[in-house]
């Protein structure tokens, strides 16, 4: 029997046996219990002028990509590409917008508000003069001082949250920490999964224990989809939330069809198609009623193609809250 | 018939035919040109002093890991796990043994005198006060302090170039410009091998143009050996240098055993053996002659096994240069 959103029953009891063995066989999180007071924290403060009106809107932005270990003593993994600057911009916009933003992102990616910066910011654009003080070299002064304070200001405010992830056990079990940690929300909520997710893993009980030996020839290994988390998270983790997923491809001629089968097979209320090439210039936001495309204005230099997609995501999240009111 | 280095001929040949074909399939280094320039200076500049008695010598150190591309527009890759803290904590003691060092690293990974800081030490060790004047957060002020400090002097004397890659096909074209450039140093010069290299990779011609599609089940996939570039380094490319390479394992039982073989097949004058869990405190210096343990102080909580370690291979280095006089 199909459901109006395209997956029948018998399909989405299969995805829940096939999630609950993968997360039966990930290793458990280091520190759950931690990140579940700073979600819960986050979350009492965010929701305090719910239902008056004024509420603070909340978004969770998934950023850099997550990596497949293929031995359990971790030696070599697969990792998904993805510098994590989609994520960081869209969460400069964010707050700017007025949300208060968990970021989930993968340890070492692109940090909000670092984006005009060196590779190596701390090394590059410091130095200290005779007297021990420090100084900010030219010509990173500005970048570097609006770098520093927008952040702190955002941390010490409470409107951002930083949780890093490495491997795709970690990511998916913080997902759905957050989702749990959420409900009182409710439309409120805004999911914006941007991060690079493996979409094949090796499961932990069947991975070599022990490094992988060279010398005998070629390596053959078999690896296995990761379960589809978005119809689960639409559905069951965060069903009243406004969910945004992302969609990117090599190849243009399947792109939007991809973006738009995802659309329906999740029930997502967008999704971002992105083209590996031009991904920095342009995206399509294909939504259930339109495909919206979203550019970068080209006459300033400076802009992105992440402050127009925000704007407009902001306000389809609005009408998503109205709609349900 | 075998030579005294354990390889016989019809291996060495065959051997030059894979190392032929890897580098033809090689996408080119994009930056070739200004590294040729920049080792060409730092060569110069160091090679001054060479034969009256006072030469500086010179390592290089290679860290962090290499990836393997799965897909020509880069999606997916292997990738080989390495913070890149053994080379950079390796790097100042070169320093400071006197030493100019050719830091051949993973973007992103640890570099030289920033192993003391956390994690984003550029978002966690400043703010900026309300008169706009930067200062650095206790309990970080002494350590930032030496780090941009140190890494500044050692930059700026020319003692220390630092030159990044990412994927193994840089990482190896980049060693071949290195061996290439360093030719008059001879014995004075030192490779310092302790990156962690791909032992297998999937030929740029033989893959997939686009994202490899999920959805159609198991993902299966064969990838060949990256050639062994050791022995054509330590007896084609430089072969006047002395050449340390390492070997980990996350099995103990057999670590040492394959250590030496990697001694005696490819050349090597010593094989530092690591094991992934005790590796930050013990590891084993395999030479042809003896086998010597290296162990950090542990009286000394701040103490690491690179100060040991080196001080023990600038020696065998020293008796090196002593023997071919």
């Amino acid at each position: 029997m199909a459901s109006k959103d395209g997956q029948n029953d018998t399909e989405v009891s299969a995805l829940n046996e096939e999630i609950q063995s993968f997360f039966k066989s990930a290793p458990p999180l280091r520190n759950k219990t931690e990140i579940t007071t700073k979600l819960k924290d986050f979350v009492l403060q965010h929701s305090s002028n719910l239902g008056n009106g004024r509420a603070t809107r909340v978004v969770c932005v998934t950023s850099g990509g997550t990596t497949v270990p293929l031995e359990q003593r971790c030696v070599r993994y697969i990792d998904n590409f993805s510098s994590g600057h989609r994520g960081a911009a869209s969460t400069e916009y964010f707050l700017k917008a007025g949300y208060a933003v968990i970021f989930l992102c993968r340890r070492g990616t692109c940090q909000p508000y670092c984006r005009s910066l060196p590779d190596d910011p701390f090394l590059e654009c410091f130095e200290f003069t005779d007297d021990s003080q420090i100084r900010v070299l030219e010509p990173h002064s500005e970048a570097v001082k609006k770098a520093i304070s927008d952040h702190r200001i955002a941390v010490e405010k409470g409107q951002l949250l930083k949780l890093p992830f490495t491997t795709i056990f970690e990511y998916l079990q913080m997902l759905l920490l957050i989702a749990a940690s959420v409900g009182r929300l409710g439309q409120h909520m805004m999911f914006y999964l941007a991060a690079a997710v493996s979409d094949f893993y090796v499961p932990w009980n069947s991975m070599a224990e022990h490094k992988i030996q060279s010398g005998s020839g070629p390596l053959d290994m078999r690896l296995v989809q990761v379960p589809k988390m978005l119809a689960v998270l639409r559905k069951e983790w965060a069903p009243l939330a406004f969910c945004v997923s992302f969609k990117l491809e090599t190849d243009t001629m399947i792109l939007l069809e991809k973006a738009s089968a995802a659309l329906h097979k999740y029930g997502m209320h967008a999704v971002v198609a992105n083209e590996l090439l031009t991904r920095k210039e342009e995206v399509v936001v294909v939504m259930s009623n339109e495909n919206v495309p979203v550019h970068r204005d080209k006459t300033d230099a400076s802009s992105d193609v992440e402050d127009p997609l925000i704007k407009l995501l902001v306000d389809k999240h609005r009408a998503h809250i109205a709609d349900s009111a």
